[in-house]
């Protein structure tokens, strides 16, 4: 059974940027020529996050809008008194999401709702150009 | 090394129900044949997760309270004011805890503690009746 | 395709304790002798979880400040009230996080950002003695 790591770039604004990357890791899929078998998704760093949304404007919104409830931009963070970043939220808000997410295919198709999307979530505070990996295992 | 995919149904009341599927998660291993490997929990859609709690009634009702807690039923959502399925705060809970959970076995045996069972949380704002999926990679 | 189950043991306080558990894991990789491939860690329990984080003492307190704020250790649960544990925030705690996490590994190197840890959280109401996983699948 293979094992292929597939890796692709994705440009974004931070503050929780919320991307629809299905695309990219089903290209990611294809060019591995495994056919069946598990895909895990994951971003490096420890300011984003991997998770999957009906994504239309107006969940992402309401996403957002829920994360700056959980994980308030505007509160005092400790990371940000030791270090000053400024983005002791993103840390937190990626904590939470978690940075990767597995999901199997059969057929080359990925098990995945019909209105449901692969995002990645990038909570840092200023744009980044963010490697995004797909690592396949199957047969 | 095989790949085996499994999918059973579950009948849900929606609004945060939350019901143990560890029984059938075994039953698809044991079905699959594969003795050691990985067995990926996710169910289709997105407005349903899939987590692990200690599975009884005190529990259940208080993560049911923690996630009304932390997305709200009662405020507006985008979603609702664009596409009037009244399920805003479904599609934000699914995206916070994951539609996919990962569990080793060995030997037949799901690595999870004494009183730990997987969980599929319905968030949706209606019955459904849900397809889960268990994805088996192993030897 | 080889499918290898390490286990380690880490000694918490609990109370949303929170252990840098990289260097185990990287041990367990090494040990198993797969270079490439996707590691599965996971505790065993219904009171932890497993998550990334940049690793440094700001984050560690921002973070433990979050999940007091999400889930807080001074409300009733209906857990306590049942069972008389005490540890209902935990339950819940460790529902929301999750209890395990999936990363690629390339070249026996570990899919993850420069400042970015894999950490227990021991949400429970006093020191445990945990099982942590490490599951191998690879080439």
């Amino acid at each position: 059974m293979p094992v292929v790591l597939k890796e692709f770039r994705v440009s974004t604004r931070g503050f929780t940027d919320i991307i629809d990357v299905t695309d990219k890791v089903r290209a990611a899929l294809s060019e591995s020529g495994i056919k069946s078998g598990l895909a895990t998704v994951c971003v490096a760093g420890s300011t984003a996050g991997i998770s999957t949304i009906e994504y239309e404007s107006g969940v992402v919104r309401d996403l957002k809008d829920a994360i700056e409830r959980i994980a308030p931009s505007n509160i005092p963070y400790n990371h940000d008194m030791r270090w000053g970043d400024g983005n002791g939220f993103s840390h937190v808000r990626a904590a939470l999401v978690g940075s990767s997410f597995c999901v199997p295919f059969d057929s080359g198709h990925l098990v995945l709702g019909t209105w449901q999307q692969i995002v990645l979530l990038d909570f840092d505070n200023r744009p980044r150009d963010r490697r995004v990996f797909v690592q396949i295992v199957g047969e």
